[in-house]
């Protein structure tokens, strides 16, 4: 079976790293599904104004190809929320290296644009990387969709979040850039999830990491219990 | 991009025509995933026993090709939600009739038989025809995938359900099979769904239709408000 994309995904996930690890967890982050040609059309998206959330089906296009199907395959993955050092099946987890490597995430909709040069749907909650190609959008149908009561192995809850605070130079930063109140709030959002390779997120990592978010690199390493931002560099050439 | 099948579905519905227009509508029908090489590897599927339910991405294999991907792509489509005289776009539908042509359920996991000679999951609930390609399995995540207040367009609740009678003819052929208590609740199930097309669906309708489940033909019609099991037949060659 042969799939194409049908749209494109806009959002300031600059990489994988730092992109939270489920829909809807970070809910301040916008992001912007732009439909492609010959799908772009006004038509094709009518009648979804009327749903509060949809399902996009993805493709996990940043895997390393020598990871993906055909050429290393692997029947069991390591998830974070085991703290990487146990394994699950592949088709236990969520994890993005699978035989098919399609991705499936819930976002809620915020404004349709549709017209006849542009069909464009704005979202929030979304866990996709810039440029990540999109394969099918649904609505979501709560009656069929959600079943809360459902019991989920490894992963009952949201992931513990972890309080986040700004070094003074760093918020000295914050406060040249545009909208620093709602960057603030994204930033913290963000690395509240802590997201550390699993296998580093020990109590003893005090190394640096970055995550890069719209034009910038947030620096930032945990502190104890908490997290913090270091500095906020724009992202070099 | 392209997909291969991970597994294929094993279940008694042997047409499209009566499989639920959604899952977890039937509860009652049981279904099989059985995993192809040489993805049927009990590993593969470890740790699923901890989740009640899984996701379903699968292809929607009996579409007619002339309405398919590349020959026929519709951006709006006639859902039976809406009575099949109204028309939406296909990104805001689940219609099986889609630029990629890619299913999304969530069924429920009875069992999981997992050994060298076979890897093989039982659910509920699957709106599935048999043989149906399966693309990949995910387990069921609530904190991320239950949106229980989500707000649903044209599909804001399940369908309402009739009452199913039998005849005293159909009653009498029934209780000739294994199992009839099982057989005739399975049979009230689906068909409280009314799945006539939704174009014919009206008041006048007194046609005879056929669903087909397991080795028998189920005739039946619409009789007022209820819908009437005619007779029951074995599946001719």
């Amino acid at each position: 079976m042969q799939c194409e994309p049908i749209a494109v995904i806009r959002s300031p996930y600059r990489d994988k790293f730092g992109v939270p690890r489920q829909s809807g967890m970070v809910e301040e982050i916008e992001a912007i599904i732009q439909l492609l040609p010959p799908y772009n059309r006004p038509e094709a998206v009518e009648g979804l104004e009327g749903f509060s959330h949809l399902w996009l089906q993805f493709h996990f296009h940043l895997n390393d190809p020598q990871r993906d199907r055909g050429e290393g395959w692997q029947p069991m993955v390591r998830p974070p929320r085991l703290g990487g050092n146990r394994k699950v099946g592949v088709f236990a987890s969520r994890a993005p290296f699978r035989p098919n490597p399609i991705g499936l995430s819930a976002v809620r909709i915020l404004a349709i644009h549709a017209d006849a040069a542009r069909v464009e749907i704005r979202i929030s909650g979304a866990d996709l990387v810039d440029g990540t190609p999109i394969l099918d959008i649904k609505p979501y149908i709560p009656y069929a969709d959600a079943i809360p009561d459902a019991r989920a192995g490894f992963a009952p809850a949201p992931p513990p979040s972890r309080p986040v605070r700004f070094t003074a130079s760093a918020e000295a930063q914050l406060q040249q850039l545009d909208q620093p109140r709602h960057l603030r709030q994204q930033i913290t959002a963000i690395l509240a999830l802590d997201p550390r390779p699993a296998y580093r997120a020990g109590d003893d990592d005090n190394r640096e990491y970055g995550v890069r978010l719209y034009q910038w690199d947030i620096r930032w390493r945990r502190a104890g219990e908490a997290i913090e931002v270091i500095e906020i560099l724009p992202i070099g050439d």
